[in-house]
Formats: C-alpha cells, structure tokens, sequence
C-alpha cells in the first residue's frame, strides 16, 4: 500500500486566479460573500484578491476594499497577489498578512505575461519580498509553465530548480510549482518535484496542478506520494486561463476534496460548504462548473448553478 | 519513484456501453464506422455491441449486422455483452469469438439492473459460460457496485471477491472490477484490488472506473501500482450511467491515453485518432464530450463536436 500524508493543507486560489480571468466584473459584495462563504467551509488558505495596477485589470480595483470587507476567520489566511512594489505598498496599507509573487520556468511565456526576463522578475521582487519581510508579511511565490510551456513546449526540470531557488533565496517561505497549461502526468510530477525535493524540504514546496486533459488529480496522488503537503485548488474549477468556455483550467477545490475525505486524508474543509460557495459565485458569473464532483453535487440536488 | 506497468490493455467500451444509453436509435452503418475508427486507432478490445433481447433493448436489435459490417482487424478483439442463454446462441451465430457477462457485488443493483439475486445471476450464467467455452470462446465477468451501490451505500470488499472468485470458477477468463457510480478513491481501490491481488493473479482483473467525481484517473494510478494492467475506458467518456446529461460516466479513453503516453507506458493505440472516432459518434449524437482531454483537442482545433 502506497503512503500518503496524514494531512494536507488546500490553498484556494479561486476568490484570485478566478475571478481575475472573468470579463465582467463582479461586484465587491459579491466577492466578500464568496470569500466569507469559503471561510465558513473551514479553508485554511484563500487567496483572496489581487493589488494590480487598477489601470490594467479594472475587475480587482476593489482589492482594498475585498480585503476590508471579509471576515477573517481566526483558522484562515488571506493572501493575495502582488506583482511589483507599488501592489506590495497596497497591500501594506490593506492591512495584509501575507502575499504572492509569480514568476515561470519559461522565458517566453514570462516575457508573454510579465513583459519580463524570468531574471528581471527576480530582481524586481527583491524589493517586493524584502518590504513584505519588513513588514512581517510571508511571501509565497508561484513557478508557472513547470509542467510544459505553450510557447517553447517542454520545459527542462532543471529550469524549474533554478528559478525556485532564486525565489527561496530572496526570502519566499513557500513556492508553488505550477502546470499552466495542464499537460503533466504523473511521471513528470516525479521529475519536477523528484529534483526539486533532492535540495528543498518538502513543506516549503505546493503543488499547482490544472485539470485541462484530466491529470490534475492523478498528479496530486503522485505528489503526495512525494511527500508534498500543500495542494492548490479553485473552487468549482474556476480560473486557472482555461483554452475556452467549458475547458477545464484550475483542478476543482471539490474534486481534490472528495478525493482526500475518501482517502481519510485530513483537511479541516467541508465539501459541501465549498460546493454551496461555487454555486453561488457561478450563479454570480452565469457560468456552469468545471467540476466534475460539482456536475454531479448539482444534478444529483436537481439545481442549476447558472 | 512508483512503479508502473511497462504496457496497459485498454479495453475500449464505448460502442457497446456508450451506445447502449442512448435513447436514439443510431443507424447501423453509424456504429459500423465508429467501430471501425476506434479500429484503425489501434485498440486492441472493443466491446462491440450487446446480444440483449431486441424488445428490451431496440437500440442494440441490429447486434449481428454490426458484427457483420465491421472491419475485423488482425490485433483487435471484438466482445460482445451477453445476458443469457438466448443472447449467446445468437452471439455463436454471429461469429463472435469473445463475450462478457454482466453481474454486481450488491443485491439491490442486481435485482433492480437484471432482476435476480447474484447468486441466481451466477446460476444463469453457468449454462452461458459453459457454451461459450464449448465453442471457443473467451468470457470475461463484469463485477459492478464494486466500490459503492447507488441503493445500498458501501459495499464490503469481501463482497466483490466472492462474486469475482464465484464468476473464475464458473469459466470466466477476466473480470472487470467495477465502481459503477463512480463513488471510488484510490484508498479504496487499494482496499478491493488489495484484497482481490491476495488469491487471484493481476492478468485475470480489470479495472473499470467511472469518472463520476473526478477520481478515475487517481483511481488508475493506484491500480497500476498494485500491478493491474487491464484498463476498461470508454472514447470520448460515453455511456457509464451519468446522473445526466454534462455529469460524467466512464473514464474517457482519450484522458487515459493521454496520462499513458505521458507515463512512457505502452500500450499501442493512437491518440488522435481514438479523439476522431469520439468526434465522430459525438457528431451522430449530437452531444459533447464529458472527457477534459477531447474538450480540450476540440477547443484547440476550433471544431464543434455536435
């Protein structure tokens, strides 16, 4: 019989990585609800917004405002997403615990989506990481296109080893090795993560994995056999830069859930309460679920999420 | 690093399975071409259609002209379901050279699928078995609700090996342990094939998932480990009894192939065209895949499925 860990710890992406790819914008009360609807669900990790230029992405203007309005529960963190020193100074005045920075193991794809080097991007977060540690804010920081890139293709390992030590060594606490695109299988989680585990302990590594060909949770199992403890997820299965309407992005904060519950693998999380989140926010967006357990939660309850 | 098998059997359900869902009648010369697509994709089992009574089931009525109208390849077997003695005299006259038997590990769903007890569903198929092998011809037994019955809950693992090891002793060469609502994680498969591995060898057992809550790919992964090496899907995730229309049923083929090919793990069929074939029926019947991977293909390509 295979080992796996006694506990693992969800990190909700969704409030975040999902509502920042919606065109529409969701109204700041609509968030808090669905961030507060999450928190009620027991999650230990939300990320719960994003301090970007208001400028470029006119749907997060309202981080502050998010993050003023949530109740925080006393078992829940509540990071968000900085991506240079003028979102980290927000996020300071927001009153903020704990933030990300996101970089990737592919040079085009870091060009294509932060108009930088993956070299820049480490120097640019230098002065973001050390303000945050100023402030006793922990950094978490995210390795995209670990898995496979969709403009070079395949990514070396060693690639990913590299920018997630430049990325502890500025001071990140947690980095989140992420298959953006969602081409991994298992026997690529075992390299990435087999490297990466041979020089960095295991508690300082997350996986991110997306369910776009149906990997993601077969590449969660693989992970936790590694000794991985920390597991991101979106609820419902939103964000996560899905090919197209119905596609799969992000691994569903539900799937992952019932897996674990079914292996009695503690979570601390009540699926059902996540489900009721992602039913209201997809009543929000209009959307239907990426989720398969949600598919089947809802049909099985004869309700419509949208 | 886990260990996997270095090859997989796929053994592909989606005519006969998929098909016999519908509530259409699809035309024969339809299912001929989906047969022969998922030929010339190379897999090498095909459940082709079902010898079940014609009033019962008038969707499959024209079981003999599809296995008379299909292109038998050199390395693809072609089973057929049989429920009775009177399916299999037809299936002798049909030609067919392998059949399947269909049973559960739960009363209730057999008394409420074949309207017996599973001791009486054995007792049938000990006369269907026997002249099924007087005529040289292979059977394989499916055991559902192996993991979890819709009526009766959880299901005991001695359970599903009493009515696996009572299906070998009758005659039965493979049998095809499988959770029917897809309710399994892959603890629990670890608990029934554990179980089942201790007395029976892993080439006479198969495993059939449904992808129901997301789990079948996990589910795969720890089968293999255990050292099962016959996977039961179904092109483009047809059939398997979903709640309903959008929820998923069997594992889709393509998602599987797609882990395999990612795993280096052989197993001799051609993605993209088992994705064609799916494209095709789909188109017939007007519906959308519930496989991650075909909905991404799709997406990609800027086609339509239905």
């Amino acid at each position: 019989m295979s080992q796996y860990p006694e506990r693992i710890t969800i990190y909700e992406v969704g409030p975040r990585d999902g509502l920042q790819n919606e065109k529409s914008i969701v109204p700041t009360a609509d968030k808090v609800r669905y961030v507060d609807l999450l928190t009620s669900a027991g999650l230990p990790a939300i990320e719960a917004t994003s301090f970007v230029s208001p400028k470029a992405i006119p749907q997060l203007a309202d981080a502050p405002h998010v993050m003023a309005g949530i109740s925080h529960g006393a078992n829940t963190r509540y990071p968000v997403l900085v991506p240079n020193d003028r979102g980290m100074v927000r996020a300071v005045e927001a009153g903020v615990r704990e933030v990300a920075v996101f970089t990737a193991a592919s040079e085009s794809f870091t060009k294509a989506n932060i108009n930088t080097t993956i070299r820049q991007s480490l120097d640019n977060f230098e002065s973001v990481v050390a303000l945050a540690l100023a402030n006793g804010i922990a950094v978490r920081g995210y390795v995209s296109t670990a898995f496979g890139c969709p403009y070079e293709g395949y990514v070396a390992p060693p690639s990913v080893l590299e920018v997630t030590r430049a990325l502890l060594d500025i001071g990140v606490s947690e980095v989140s090795i992420g298959d953006t695109i969602g081409v991994g299988t298992p026997a690529e989680v075992e390299s990435v993560f087999g490297l990466l585990l041979k020089s960095i302990p295991a508690g300082r590594l997350a996986a991110h994995f997306h369910d776009t060909r149906g990997t993601a949770l077969a590449n969660v199992l693989a992970a936790m056999q590694l000794g991985i403890t920390t597991i991101d997820s979106s609820s419902g299965g939103l964000g996560g830069c899905p090919y197209a309407p119905g596609a799969a992005g992000n691994l569903a904060t539900e799937d992952l859930l019932y897996m674990l519950d079914g292996m009695n693998i503690e979570t601390g999380v009540d699926l059902a309460k996540v489900a009721e989140a992602s039913i209201y926010i997809l009543g929000v967006l209009g959307k239907q679920p990426t989720s398969k357990y949600l598919q089947a939660y809802i049909t099985k309850k004869g309700m419509s999420a949208a």
